[in-house]
């Protein structure tokens, strides 16, 4: 069966409108791109560990963000991660280097491939001008995957990099989100967007997931606990999950300044709640919102119009979060690892909905 | 009709089992009070405004809680608020205090009244020893009461701490939340306990929820968007809100440190995010985590243990919120304002379930 | 003796050129008033707690600061204290209040009067209008004074904000400073200022401290330990003081944003290191910075200019908390306890410099 | 002239007792290893651009320390910089890798040595154990240092956690210290350590600095403003600084809580306002603070009695910056610029002593 998002079904997605790709690259300017690195199958060839892994890259937008930098924002959700870059946006509100998820072992590697990108496209870096700080998210998808074989090169990063283009975008098991579980099933990559309409203009705001946290029981689809049915139903063998985490990537071209993005990002676990998530304990959970509209705020927008920002922010966070479960299909990964796929008849049964 | 739990309906309110009574008081030791101040309508009694208005006290344990303070942990969800005593918290994770609930501009009346109690109570504070950090959070009950009337006097501090009693407590339009406004329908006070197994011994969670935000298309009830369905069909007329708050203090008598506390208290707004907040601007919204069980932690919990925890605080956030409105009955306040009481039965048909 | 500033004697106090008063009130548009209470002799009127206290009021600017609000930052060096008004400006970044300082056990009287004030000055409070946040901060002035007697009254908080005035200012043991203790000699009321030239124009930062933490041994005056030296020779009989407090109100006419206020609060801590603080546990210790010059931030600096200004706070925080001690005359107070001056030409003395 | 620490020559460094060494291996347990990269010369061999970086490894204990984590606390007093793990630690509170300091753009190949040498110790890790958070603090040392070429390698790494020991270890340009420039003259690595006597019981304190900030003019030396005096007398012409950075690493064996270090490393601002630091925009400032005696604590001190303490890590914090000039000699680097080292008995003059 072609996966399909969670709103193909008539599921309940929220107030506000999404734009034409329900993805991130709905917002102008945004870029994804994914190096998918799938080899070698667990017990079959020990000598090569099952790789199951990848690299995601997001460019808010299209120029040389080096040299035209954005304002962003971030909210700790868990601080249980290794990402790198955090510090340096919670001080200066910038974010001068695209962004790159992949596994948790990987960071450094994906970081090496942007940098060597960064330093051969601006050749003042380090010589006198001051150095980018990368920003390279991760989780841990070791369920599935050979980590320890630290599978991404740099060049993969540059690879990512390059690859990237305009949506819609593939989402699911692809890209970082290849060896990634979400409440013990297939997760990955999600996405969704919304229109905000301020002051007579109508401004855009994506986001996309990588989604790699939760148990079974914590699922929630539109508030019905179907994944607390499907553990007392016929689920109750899946193994332990390692704990997981969660990265959410926001980009609007709203002209937000720094703090309201940080704002915006504060939203976040209001829409993680939604999908049952209780952040436990080892999942790294993180939001980052970019603006990327340029660092003058022309027409800017007042605190108190951030409002249908924030119900915006809410709904594709959770949107995102299910889609990366609606669009993943199962995986099978180290030692016999296996990770099934939402059953997706299954669950619309229970909630009393006929599949189309 | 008498006013019931949103749990007694048949909705799922979540996976862990609550206590006795399903409040704060299911933890031993804690003591609730309620002050209302109802007098004067509106229109008719013009020479005294309406009071709407009311304190609730929290005693963490029935002792000295200057002398045997508590282990607290805070989260700010959207720190725009006038509560008192939040710093002192921040650092030392101490709560050496009862807590009052009151409005916005009553919060000092309020801790005039708890000092006055508190010197008398220990002789020896500012003589040589240190002084209590008085914790008073407030919301703005403008919308129905004569807040600029500051009603609330220190003596009702007092009597609030002196009214404290075991439960079952009252909810909804009660104490403190006489005059609060959830959703744009009345809210007030709700409450919600779980039982939460770890190391063969049985812990105990509660939380009570002081409500007062949100526009009437936000509410969700169990992943339902029934605000919108009641705003689309016939209430498009109701009154545009003062921005409200939301004050949530939780305890519970497991051993945890200051630390946990505030990862369990981080975990509220996950809670929030279910019944469809979106901490919109304006909107002070805190959690406050205390463990009334002595400053030693015999027997103290490992953070990996703390998962079941952190699914009883989303659990018991989100209740205590629906539980407010559920409890709360029609109220009419100043200059004609109204705030209706959920209309139950309709919004029960909307998801499907008759009423028992 | 006439007390004079620390500059007056010679003392180096940094690179950059005070104001005219080198006060607060440099800056254009800031007004101080203190209302000093001091009555009744401790052993001798037993009946009556001897009062060693007072309040002390800032107004950034001249205007209704409810109707035209101020950029702030604040940033907490030691959060243990119990100061109002904090959470809200980490928030929103606004101060809509005056500023009112005095003791931990008056916060709350201090309040009510600033309330009053504010509620009659502004009727649309609470009706149709959001309420205000208020300012109030707090050191703990106990050693000398009968804190628990509460002799600062809610019209001694209206006095103060009518009182206000250009400078210069009177320092030492005034208003909020009349029983604070610094270094356990006597401190109090503090102030500096430094024209800091940027692009063309000259702004002006000015900082107001109000001073009571510090063993005697830590003192150090130009970096030299004068204190310990005092210490060692005929000083070890001080009594050991009740743990203090440090509050540092800062103003600046340069149009610097929210989050620039919080950097320059954030130097503060590298000013109070210079004067020998170590920020002991239960000294409560805060920053605050306001811009008084309008929300709209026209010919706004770069954070690449800043430079000079975070000098400016180092330099003023330092000379503040010296001048309080300098200018401050010895006290006796409650039970006997005495805080003696500091001993002027004795330090001179040991620094090897003539009192001129 | 061989170059000696600050104290030797009779400048006052506090009141404290330093251990043996007064340096950060006076705490038990504690190694420190350096790697040096020094090669070519600027102008003379412009096919290679000359190496002035390194890379200095200290290993809080002798153990597995993935296996045997640490308490640790962090406090960011400029967050402009791109060191790694740092959210981590500020959720969990735990180190569980040695640390690395080296170069702005190396920190990655520092990483992935220091990830080779953990997973090859510790088998578990990604199979059925989490992964480790790597701590890598760097200071930007493009003035000397071309940094662009990435000189500092994998292999350097593992050199460097490879050649720790026991001290006293060496200071000045040593390790990551090579490149690095304080206040305009030549910074690199510095210690300093304390002695603390509390319940009877005799603690350790020690902490590392790697300097790299500050301007000439705004150097202190004991409270003596020599850098002014130097600018304006003959060295006016030191070329501008890139923005630099300092990183500190204190090591304890008391049994201090996560909360207790995160108070311990909010105290080094304190220290750093001594030595004239402003905390320029553009400093990357941290400080962490370990505790190398076990996550049990056993014989835990009250936070009533780390005062002590806070003076140790203040007085450390300043006298290991200096001592990180005083050792420090001239160095030469990249396109001709140079960094001069102290000129101590000029200093010294000034500051009315005799070089002994």
């Amino acid at each position: 069966m072609e996966r399909r998002s969670a709103r193909s079904y008539g599921l309940w997605m929220g107030e506000l409108l999404p734009g034409l790709h329900n993805d991130i690259t709905d917002v102008p300017g945004v870029l994804v791109g994914h190096v998918s690195l799938i080899k070698g199958y667990g017990p079959l060839i020990p000598s090569m560990g099952p790789v199951r892994t990848g690299i995601t890259a997001i460019r808010p937008h299209p120029g040389n963000i080096y040299r035209e930098p954005c304002w962003a924002g971030i909210h700790v959700i868990n601080g249980f991660g290794k990402s790198l870059g955090i510090p340096y946006i919670q001080e200066t509100g910038l974010l001068n280097s695209p962004i790159l998820l992949t596994n948790t072992l990987s960071v450094y590697d994906a970081a090496q491939g942007m940098l060597t990108y960064l330093l051969q496209e601006n050749p003042e870096i380090g010589h006198d001008a001051r150095t980018p700080n990368l920003v390279v998210f991760e989780c841990d998808d070791s369920y599935l995957n050979d980590i320890r074989g630290r599978h991404v090169k740099p060049w993969d990063g540059i690879l990512a990099l390059n690859r990237v283009a305009t949506g819609p975008i593939v989402q699911g098991g692809v890209g970082a989100g290849v060896g990634m579980s979400l409440f013990q099933l297939k997760g990955g990559i999600g996405s969704a967007s919304r229109m905000v309409p301020v002051n007579d203009k109508e401004y855009r705001v994506g986001m996309l997931a990588l989604t790699n946290f939760g148990q079974l029981e914590d699922m929630l689809i539109n508030g019905v606990p179907v994944g607390l049915m499907m553990k007392r139903m016929n689920h109750d063998e899946i193994l332990c999950q390692v704990p997981g985490s969660l990265i959410l990537v926001g980009v609007t071209n709203a002209p937000l300044s720094r703090r309201q993005l940080d704002m915006l990002a504060a939203r976040a676990p209001l829409g993680l709640g939604r999908t049952g998530g209780i952040s436990r304990m080892g999942s790294g959970e993180f939001c980052l919102m970019v603006n990327n509209n340029g660092l003058e705020l022309k027409n800017s927008i007042s605190d108190w119009e951030l409002d249908p920002f924030f119900k915006a922010v809410v709904e594709i966070t959770a949107e995102s979060i299910w889609n990366s479960m609606f669009y993943a299909t199962s995986m099978e990964g180290r030692d016999g690892h296996v990770r099934e796929a939402l059953p997706i008849e299954e669950v619309l049964c229970w909630m009393g909905l006929n599949s189309p």
